[in-house]
């Protein structure tokens, strides 16, 4: 299956058409964005390394009963993928405190929540992907109710499969964004996991091994990523 | 029953206790506050004003079965309630866009939703009182489950039958904050129903007869609650 036409270009990944009018090709890209793309960089491997850690992590999910996107890894950037419409909410799953809730709530950075917490962000560039309650989601009409109950259900099995995992290489799940699409009816975990929307911290150090490496110059983020993908992928 | 000591003294209510533990005094002043207190005000008559419009709208949702904290109007400030542990978390329920929700989501002010939406707002000053999502007030303890689904419920409950009141003098209940308290595992509808706490714009003209008319400076406050009033009870 071959990439046709660019079909969407967003900030890490491109997105082209295929002969299949039920499949398209996720191509990662080596940009790094931040503070709603007004950081703007390109990254050495970026593309290859989160194309990489992306296919690693949705095999596991997969193995655990989550129904997601990927089809198949064709080169080193690219995925090939069910064509999904997005739902327009992002589910945010937190661990441990950190970012913008430490803000919002003043809660110290590094605290364990009593247990992971769900919340709904509206994807909008423009309006800074908003926070939104359960209620406004559905009287707006971003989601049905047993989409919101799908979705959480499902981020929270994913983010639990994917702790576990980060776990096995001394590293904290801190929060994770994930996305879902819309296929005839069915509800797929889809967009991206990666360190670009997730916080890693490693264990005991609390060295940060995601896109916060970025934000706030801490390090270079090739290396970081590299890193990363050497722990989880043993290359 | 007379007012105790000063338990508590917010941005424009004081509470006392009184001979009877179950029950407070809360004395309605003539402050006014904005944009988290950095604007303050003394309003003649407002605490009277206020008083007496929330006691008339007590007795209005009361009646429609709404359990509320108020007792008895006392004096022409002061209201003899029931005393509850307010929790944490308010309900605001919107049925025409306006404020913080038509910034937040780009809608335009004045857009008449599809039906009433419920948010929550964690009660902080400090942090001035942060939108939160359902599953964070929960995990935090802020509420339980059942409470929020109470409260969901007595919100949009005690919202339609004041939208239909205020509709009989024609003006439209744009949006409004309600607080509960919690008595011996009960919840009541506590703290105040007034045009501080609401948006109530004139039907035809879009006239604001409520607080925006103090953070916007449009009119004067006193002059505008007391014509309020006069709609309500007439006199």
């Amino acid at each position: 299956m071959q990439a046709g036409s660019l079909l969407y270009e967003g900030k890490s990944k491109q997105v082209f058409d295929t002969s299949d009018p039920t499949k398209v090709v996720v191509r990662f890209t080596d940009q790094a964005t931040a503070f709603n793309a007004q950081k703007v960089a390109s990254i050495t491997d970026k593309g290859r390394l989160n194309c990489a850690i992306s296919a690693r992590l949705f095999e596991e999910v997969g193995a655990a009963g989550v129904r997601h996107h990927m089809v198949e890894r064709l080169t080193e950037t690219d995925m090939l993928c069910e064509r999904v419409d997005i739902v327009p909410v992002e589910v945010v799953v937190r661990t441990i405190v950190a970012g913008s809730f430490s803000r919002r709530y003043g809660r110290p950075d590094g605290e364990r929540l009593p247990r992971p917490v769900v919340e709904w962000f509206y994807k909008s560039d423009e309006l800074g992907d908003p926070l939104v309650g359960d209620d406004v989601v559905v009287a707006l009409g971003w989601a049905e109710p047993w989409e919101l109950t799908f979705m959480a259900q499902a981020a929270l099995t994913t983010h639990a499969v994917l702790s576990r995992l980060w776990d096995r290489f001394d590293i904290d799940l801190v929060d994770a964004k994930y996305e879902f699409g819309r296929q005839e009816g069915r509800l797929l975990l889809a967009d991206e996991l990666t360190p670009d929307g997730s916080r890693l911290w490693e264990q005991g150090t609390g060295r940060p091994f995601d896109k916060d490496v970025f934000r706030k110059d801490l390090a270079d983020l090739s290396d970081t990523y590299r890193a990363l993908a050497e722990r989880l992928l043993g290359s």
